[in-house]
C-alpha cells in the first residue's frame, strides 16, 4: 500500500482529470445542455473550469446553459472537488505515516489501510461535504424563497448550485452578475464566505476541528493552516479597505465597505466569487489579489495556489536563515530543511508556469493590458476564477493557454507533491513534524 | 583578519554609504554645482542615485548641474563603484578562504593578508577600472570630436563622465535624453554595452579573465557568471525583439532593431541607460525588464539585483529537487544545500522589500499606473535607473521611498551577505565549491 499511493495513482488522477474535462465538454455540447450555440473550446473551457473548480467563464453561465447544463456543471464541480480532496488527503496521510506523531494519531482513525481505509476515507469526505453543503442549501433556499421571493424550485436549485460552488471553492454562479446583486446582503455574503473558508481549510483540518471538542489538541499542520488563514484574511481585508474604500466601494457605507472588503479577501483565495466587480478596482488592488491568489488556500482542500503552508514555510525559512539558525523551529517542532527547499521549489515552478503563460498570452492578445493578462493567468493557475473582465473577450489561443494553466495549477502541483512523497530526509533536534506543502 | 571582514566593516560600509549620500547631497546644494534651484530632496536623491550607482534622476542631469556638479556626480559614481567592488570582493575572498580550491588559487595572489593584502586588492581594482575606463575615454573622445564635432573639452569631459557611468553601471548621462540620440550609432552603443558587461561581470571574474591566457582555467564561479550573463543577454535581446520590433522599434531597420534590442537587454541588467525610451515600450516588455532588473548583474560588480549566481542556484536547486537528487551538482562540484536555501532567502527578502515599497508608493502616488510604480521600485532596488518616465513627476514621499529602496538594494543585501559569510555548512560528495551569491 505505502508505495501504492505514489506515482501511478498520480498519473491516473492526472489522466482522469483530463478525461473528465473533455467528457464534460462533450456533454455540455449536447443540445439539451445549452440555450445558445457554444463552441467546442468554450464547452471544454467551462468543463475544465468546473472540474478543476476554477470558475473562470468564457460564456455567461446563467444565460448560456439549460438546467441540465447547470446540473452537469454542478456535478463537475462536485466530482472535481471530491477527487482533489481525496488525492491530497491520501498524499498527506502517506507523508504522515512516516513521521508525524500528530498525524499518526490521525492515521489511527483509518488504521485498516488499503482499499478498506480508502473507502472509509471517501465516506468521511462525502459525509463532511454533504452535511455542510446540505445545511447551506437549507438556509439559502429558505432565505431566497422568503426574502427574495424566488419560487421554491428556483430557490432550491440555485441554493444547491451555489452551495456546491462555494464549498468546493469553484466560484460559478447562476445570477449572471456573480454576487454583485448581494453587495448589501450580509447573510448571503457571510454564509458564502463561511462555506468558502471551511472548504479552503482542507479536509484533514476539518476533521481535526470536528474532533477538537473531544481531543482538545491540534496538529502542527492544523495550527499553521488556521493561523495563516486568519493572517491572510485580515491582511486582504485591510489592504482592500485601504485601496478600495474610496474607489470601487466609494458608494457603500462603512459597514458595507468592511463586509465587501472581507468578502473580497475571502473569495480571492481561491473561491473566485465577487460582490464588487474586480474590473472596477484599482490596479494596485489587482496586484495584491494576484499575490493572494498565488498563495491560495490550504492543502487537502479544493483550493489552489501554492498553499498557505508552503508560504508559511518560506517565511519561516527566511526568518531562520536571517537569524543564522540551523533549524526551522515552529512551536517546539523542527521542520526539515528539505521541506523548506521543496516549498521554495514549488514557488519557483509556479512562478515559471505563470511567467511563460502570461508571455504567451501577451503574444496572442497584444491589445489587452499586461496587468489584466497576468491577473487572468494567476487566477487560472490558482484555480481562483476572478477576472478583471477579459475572459469573455479573449480569443481561442488564450482560452487554451488558460485551460492548460488550470490543468497544471490543479494537477501539476499535485503530481509534483506525490512524487515528493517518496523522498525522505530528517535531522531532528526537537521532535520533527511534517506539515503538508503545495 | 578572518573575522575582521565581517559584521563590523559591513556596518561601517553601511554607515559610510549613508554619509556619502548625504554629504554628496549637501555638496550638490552648493550654488557652484547647480544652474537652476534644486531642493534638498532632489540633491540627496541625485547623490544617492550616483553613489549607489543607480542612475534614476528626479531632475535632468544635463540641464540642472554645472560642470562642477557633474564632477561631483562622476566622483560619487566612481567612489560608490570602487567601494562596492572592494567590499563584495572581500566578502568573496572571506568565503573563498574557507572552502574553494579555485578561490584558494585566487587567494594566493594576495597571500599576505591583512592591511597589505587589502591595499594590494585596492590597487588592482583601481588598475582595472582606470585602464578600462581610460581606454574607453580615449576612443569616445576621438569619436565624439571627429565624428560629432564636439569641442575637445566637451568631448573629453562627456567621454570621461560616460565611461565612468557605463563601467560602474551607473547610468547617468550628460546628453539630456540618455543615449536616445545614438539609436543608429553602433560604435557608441556597442562600446557602451561592452563597458557595461565588463563592469557587470564583477572584479573577481575580470581578474580571472585577465589571467586566463596564462592559466587556461576558470573557477566554477566565473564559469557560472559567464554562462548566466550570456543566457540572460540572449533572452533579453530576443524577447525585446519579439515584443518591440514592431512597436517602439517599428521605425528602425532590422540591423538597428537588433542593435537596440541588444543594447536594451544589456542596459536593463543593471546599467540603466536607454537608447529607446522605456516609456514607449509595451507593458509586457516592462514586465520582462522588471524580471531582468530583479536578477541584475553578477556579484563583486557594481551592478545590483539578486545577482546572476543567486538566480542560477535557484534554478539548479529547482532542477535537483524535481529530479529527486540529494545534491546540487554543477560541473562536477557539489553546491551546499544551505547556499541554495540562502539564495532563495535573498530572493524572498528582495521580493518583500519591493512589495512593501511599491504598495507605499501606490498609496502616496494614487494616480500613477501600478506597472510604472512597480517598474520604478524594482529599478531602484536593482540600482538600475531605468524608468517608464515618472521619476520627474513623483512627489517627495515617493522620492524618499526610492532613496531608501536604493540604499536597501545596495547595502541591505551586502550586509546580509557579509553576515552569511560567518555561517558554514558542508556535506560533500563531489569536491564542494562555493560560489558567491547575492
Ligand atoms: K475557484
Ligand atoms: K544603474
Amino acid at each position: 500500500m505505502s508505495g501504492g499511493y505514489r506515482l501511478k495513482p498520480a498519473q491516473r488522477i492526472a489522466g482522469g482529470y483530463a478525461v473528465v474535462a473533455v467528457v464534460g465538454g462533450l456533454l455540455l455540447m449536447l443540445p439539451i445542455c445549452h440555450r445558445v450555440p457554444v463552441s467546442f473550446t468554450d464547452a471544454v473551457f467551462t468543463s475544465a473550469s468546473a472540474g478543476f473548480v476554477t470558475g473562470l467563464s468564457t460564456v455567461t453561465t446563467a444565460t448560456t446553459w439549460t438546467p441540465v447544463g447547470d446540473v452537469v456543471i454542478a456535478a463537475l464541480m462536485q466530482v472535481g472537488g471530491w477527487g482533489i480532496t481525496l488525492v491530497t488527503t491520501l498524499v498527506y496521510l502517506a507523508l504522515g505515516r512516516k513521521i508525524s506523531i500528530g498525524e499518526r494519531r490521525f492515521m489511527a482513525e483509518d488504521k485498516n489501510s488499503g482499499v478498506r481505509g480508502i473507502v472509509r476515507l471517501i465516506k468521511s469526505i462525502l459525509y463532511f461535504s454533504v452535511s455542510i453543503e446540505g445545511a447551506a442549501v437549507l438556509i439559502f433556499s429558505l432565505y431566497f424563497h422568503f426574502h427574495y421571493h424566488y419560487l421554491w424550485s428556483r430557490a432550491l436549485g440555485i441554493s444547491a448550485f451555489h452551495a456546491i460552488s462555494a464549498f468546493n471553492n469553484a466560484g460559478f454562479d447562476l445570477w449572471g452578475n456573480n454576487l454583485e446583486g448581494f453587495t448589501r446582503d450580509p447573510l448571503v455574503l457571510i454564509l458564502t464566505s463561511f462555506l468558502i473558508i471551511l472548504g479552503g481549510l482542507g479536509f484533514v483540518v476539518l476533521v481535526e476541528l470536528y474532533s477538537w471538542p473531544k481531543h482538545r489538541s491540534l496538529s502542527l499542520h492544523a495550527r499553521i493552516v488556521l493561523k495563516m488563514t486568519a493572517i491572510l484574511l485580515a491582511a486582504g481585508t485591510l489592504l482592500t479597505l485601504l485601496f478600495e474604500a474610496n474607489h470601487s466601494m466609494a458608494q457603500l457605507s462603512w459597514p458595507y465597505k468592511i463586509l465587501n472588503a472581507w468578502f473580497s479577501s475571502v473569495t480571492t483565495r481561491t473561491a473566485g466569487f465577487d460582490s464588487v466587480p474586480i474590473g472596477n478596482m484599482r490596479d494596485v488592488t489587482w496586484f495584491i489579489y494576484i499575490v493572494l491568489m498565488f498563495i491560495g488556500a490550504s492543502p487537502g482542500s479544493t483550493g489552489g495556489g501554492i498553499k498557505t503552508t508552503t508560504f508559511y514555510l518560506m517565511l519561516k525559512t527566511t526568518m531562520a536563515t536571517i537569524r543564522g539558525r540551523a533549524d526551522i523551529i515552529a512551536r517546539e517542532r523542527t521542520i526539515p530543511w528539505d521541506l523548506a527547499t521543496k516549498s521554495m521549489v514549488i514557488f519557483m515552478l509556479s512562478m515559471a508556469v505563470i511567467f511563460v503563460g502570461t508571455l504567451v498570452n501577451a503574444v496572442v492578445e497584444p491589445h489587452i493590458a499586461f496587468m489584466r493578462l497576468l491577473f487572468e493567468e494567476v487566477s487560472a493557475f490558482g484555480t481562483v476564477g476572478l477576472t478583471t473582465g477579459i475572459t469573455g473577450i479573449i480569443g481561442g489561443p488564450m482560452k487554451w493557454v488558460l485551460i492548460c494553466t488550470m490543468y497544471i495549477g490543479r494537477i501539476g502541483i499535485l503530481t509534483f507533491l506525490v512524487s515528493l512523497a517518496s523522498q525522505k530526509h530528517t535531522h531532528a533536534k526537537y521532535l520533527p513534524e511534517r506539515i503538508l506543502i503545495g
